[in-house]
């Protein structure tokens, strides 16, 4: 693989410190005393510091001022040292003698973070039976909601987010073809998936060498399945897996994934084992039409709404709302979904940089279901396609 | 493996029922109008309907006098139907050109929930970039919070239950055996970790059938790996994975998981690589003997807090203080976290049917870590340990 030739370098320091001062300019403008972060996906995405998430809660924050903290459970605090240059205070354990919400309240305090605070949510999400008092609750503070004002710096990604995620296609790509070839019929779903992952994981990790950090765990990588889209199962748009085997006739939807430091395509292509009938043919050549409909509405200055009403004018016109499950499409980024999305009611505006998967499919109950998803970037005059594998019916058709 | 000589049978409906009129009786006694839940893994607990968690909201509800309904995405309604027996109502989209939660609202109004709602949250989480009102909001209800009813009803499991983690267990010591294999100096994590993961699911998926429909991903299944705990890394509880290769003289600290019908065991070894040396050998047996303190101490009538007290202890009356990291252990089933957590700071009492990991740990910044967790179900005169593997030094040393 061509992708790994040079060694990944992530997002720079002076990027992350970017993304924070942008923040803290809505922080300031709003006369906010500083942000807290519970999220996950958001305090890598300010930080590049990664973490398991669980119940003994991670929390980021930042004071108007600049100063910041990382505030974790004290078995992260030799980590957080060796792997980050923030300053760190934490809780013993969780739940603890004293709820950690408790401590952080009084390390805010110290932080000058007090009266009227930003964060993502108030307080620490309910993950793995976790439960504890609001933020607003241990500080007294007002909390101001900045999920929205977050979503949105997510959205529009820099040119090294967009590489990333271009190599992220490349190795989409390679599982792909994997998985293709591991695909016969009287294979199930299981042994295709786990075989091409599992080579695909193993090549990408050679290729991007030993100083990788980009996993959270050990067999974290490149990933080629199915998820039970497979014979009439195809039609449902969120399958999931049960253990199946290829039949003849069957049609199949595939899915991808390759984070590379954190930052994801995707790639997903309709299959059909064996001979397609004409009725498969049909509907294959209508989703792959209607994917080139949003292909060429999507432009900056456009609204996401723009790109799915004209794909819905594509169904429309082709007597085709019978065949519609889903949207258009969604941003993608840090997270495998993400805002803005492109969806009749999402009115943001397209403005270069966002980065969406365009997958209209066409679904027959008694058939299956027909989508193909690349990935693209928006560019100041159209989009470039971040994905490249073939999308006629004869490249996509399993020999028996 | 004997584990799946018999098909697979997972929770019977009448236990889903059973635990749905549990549930009901507290809202009945709350004087509530019925119950609504967005978190995932309570709504598979209430249903054992399984679905992709993503920015679609998918929401079960149930009225008092035990009406119930599914609401989902469009393209989720012919799965519902062909999976469950669940009344089903839909929304076109998310976002959509109207917002699913205002749906919702007409959903559980025709439902007869209102007034008074039992609820998880008050809403739906932030998931991938979902945004949208509270559950108060949209009804005009008052919202009264059920997760702390709900978790206290998951941690007492039922003899189906501990049976599906009883397999679980036995898979993750398959796994396990497979790691410690192929774990030797020069192996990446990565290596290792996929070859043992690809090899015991695949012996899994074969010995459960074609029927089996316990997972989510095509590749679901059996897990086995480090995250990272290698060398001196092992001395951080949760680290994570950074491509490593093992080296003589590492100390690793592994971890498995294998969902059964969605329920989980757990067992994580300490392993050295190469001849241990004294200090090592003395951390090793330290974090041994302070398991054997807690399967000792852990009994119905006790509290969590008591058996996390007595393994600290052990800690302070050798002078292990510094070696200290994290609490005992934690509940286990559809997560592999949940409360109660083996904790000083948690006071629920132990009873029958909860199932705990025990996972004491000694650590040492420039030695290592050293974790044996193993999984064990409370009976009514002390426990039965459920995973069965090896904590001698001399079985987890691998040789040079």
């Amino acid at each position: 693989m061509s992708a790994g030739a040079t060694p990944l370098v992530g997002i720079p320091h002076a990027e992350l410190e970017g993304r924070r001062e942008r923040l803290l300019a809505v922080v300031r403008e709003q006369g906010l005393s500083g942000y807290v972060l519970f999220d996950e996906s958001y305090i890598r995405y300010f930080t590049n510091f990664w973490f398991l998430s669980t119940e003994r809660p991670v929390v980021f924050a930042q004071s108007a001022s600049g100063d910041m903290v990382v505030f974790v459970p004290e078995f992260e605090v030799e980590r957080v040292r060796a792997e980050t240059s923030f300053a760190v205070e934490s809780y013993p354990e969780y739940p603890g003698t004293e709820h950690p919400m408790l401590l952080l309240a009084r390390v805010l305090d110290e932080l000058g973070v007090g009266g009227m605070i930003g964060s993502d949510q108030d307080g620490y999400p309910g993950i793995l039976g976790y439960q504890g008092p609001a933020l607003s609750e241990v500080t007294g503070a007002t909390v101001v909601p900045l999920a929205t004002h977050i979503e949105g710096m997510l959205a529009c990604k820099s040119e090294v987010e967009v590489e990333l995620i271009r190599q992220s296609a490349r190795w989409c790509e390679h599982a792909h073809r994997l998985l293709q070839e591991y695909s016969r019929p009287g294979a199930t779903e299981a042994e295709a998936s786990l075989r091409a992952s599992h080579e695909a994981t193993l090549a990408f990790l050679e290729s991007v060498g030993d100083g990788y950090a980009g996993q959270l765990a050990s067999a974290d990588g490149v990933q080629a399945g199915y998820r039970g889209q497979i014979g009439r199962r195809s039609s449902w748009a969120h399958a999931i897996a049960h253990n199946i085997r290829f039949e003849p006739g069957d049609v199949l939807v595939t899915e991808t994934s390759a984070p590379v430091c954190g930052y994801n395509a995707e790639l997903e292509r309709a299959l059909i084992v064996g001979p397609p009938t004409d009725e498969m043919r049909r509907l294959f050549d209508h989703a792959v039409a209607a994917q080139q409909v949003a292909f060429a509405a999507l432009r900056p200055g456009v609204t996401c709404a723009d790109v799915d009403g004209a794909v819905m004018r594509y169904f429309e016109e082709h007597d085709l709302l019978s065949n519609w499950r889903q949207h258009t499409g969604h941003a993608i980024g840090l997270r495998n979904h993400e805002a803005p999305f492109l969806d009749l009611g999402d009115a943001t505006t397209i403005e270069p940089g966002m980065v969406f998967t365009i997958e209209p499919g066409t679904y027959d109950p008694e058939i299956g279901g027909f989508r193909h998803s690349d990935t693209v970037v928006v560019t100041p005059d159209g989009i470039d396609i971040l994905t490249s594998y073939a999308i006629d019916i004869e490249s996509l058709t399993i020999p028996l």
